[in-house]
């Protein structure tokens, strides 16, 4: 199986790192082919601009309607973006690493789905959730959370579940583009964890990506 | 009243900019102070970085551990999160304007708020929603969608309203600072109006502004 790993972290001692350097190792004492996409290491730009294309329509600018416009025109998006595009395609599960800030991904991470999901290559008009242009890919989110569990309920001060909280990412972005959405692996109260829990938190993730290999277990069906 | 607009879209003539240009005409026509950060025209930086602090702690990079140590150290930010964090201080009313990708804000605009709602600054350990320490000012989304409304429902395509898909800005963000969260201006179908539509939603988003100012009408209370 060919698994994109898409980290955005600074920190190589974070606990992110961390889950992440488990997840890559696992997979590849299994012969599964790892790529890394490091965004902070390797500098990756997340604003969204009209540099992102090698062939524009010259109309008012529109995002969405300039990448649809490049797919037509052999990739003309720019090579950083060409790049991401290319080890998605290959890849048959991707896994997102990240911290939750604001009940979300940071921006680095927010900009790789902006610029590289792009209409014609991820999704296009009539192809979204079941008819999405990533179907057959599986995806799994793993984040990590500085809050304690008890804020993330319906009627705790966040006022709905982590899953609840993910919906953008999840549904609007990995479903809408046709991939199947594993179950995430979400870890509360980064800062105050033990050593025991610290390496638990380890094994634990370890079983999951195991199982995320040999046997999806489905968010839901779209 | 002082106003802050951030704005997140590239083109002078899309839907966003001209709401953005009706709301800053109708508070100026009002005797209201309006700054506007425009964050593609001001080309800002949304990755949360090392480079954002003049101070640094020298411990393993957790970012908003470095934000509270920055706050500590005479606001020891970099000059563009300064200039951000105080012209944030000094406004009664925030009002965003973006177009919704991913059912999200572009990654330029979610790096506005890893990089401005600093801890210190805007919460802080028990300073979080109605301790939250941007309390008493008020804060507004307009949101354009490409999609349809009828996507936009529980049991539709997206599986949620577009008002529940901003929990994250509205609750996990705006709200835990101790904002005030209005009612947002939504708009759907954002491609296909016709001419007419186009001026009602505008006559409709300077009478929402009118009230964002006079009389506020509350998302809900935290």
């Amino acid at each position: 199986m060919n698994v994109l790993v898409v980290y955005a972290h600074h920190e190589p001692k974070s606990l992110v790192a961390s889950l992440k350097n488990i997840a890559i190792s696992t997979l590849q004492a299994g012969d599964h082919a790892v790529v890394e996409t490091d965004l902070y290491a390797n500098g990756f730009t997340p604003v969204a601009n009209k540099y992102d294309f090698s062939t524009l329509t010259g109309k008012h600018f529109n995002y969405m309607l300039e990448q649809k416009h490049a797919t037509l025109r052999d990739l003309g998006f720019a090579p950083d973006v060409v790049g991401e595009i290319q080890r998605l395609q290959e890849a048959d599960l991707v896994l997102f690493y990240f911290p939750v800030w604001w009940f979300s991904e940071p921006a680095i991470l927010k900009g790789w789905f902006d610029r590289v999901l792009a209409m014609g290559i991820a999704w296009d008009g009539g192809k979204i959730y079941e008819n999405g242009m990533l179907l057959g890919k599986k995806a799994m989110v793993v984040a990590v959370a500085g809050g304690p569990e008890e804020y993330y309920q319906p009627l705790g001060k966040h006022k709905a579940t982590l899953k609840q909280i993910l919906h953008p990412i999840h549904h609007g972005t990995l479903a809408f583009c046709g991939m199947d959405v594993l179950e995430p692996f979400l870890v509360y109260s980064s800062m105050n964890k033990t050593k025991d829990e610290y390496s638990s938190l380890l094994e634990r993730h370890r079983s999951a990506i195991e199982q995320a290999v040999t046997r999806p277990r489905y968010l839901s069906k779209y």
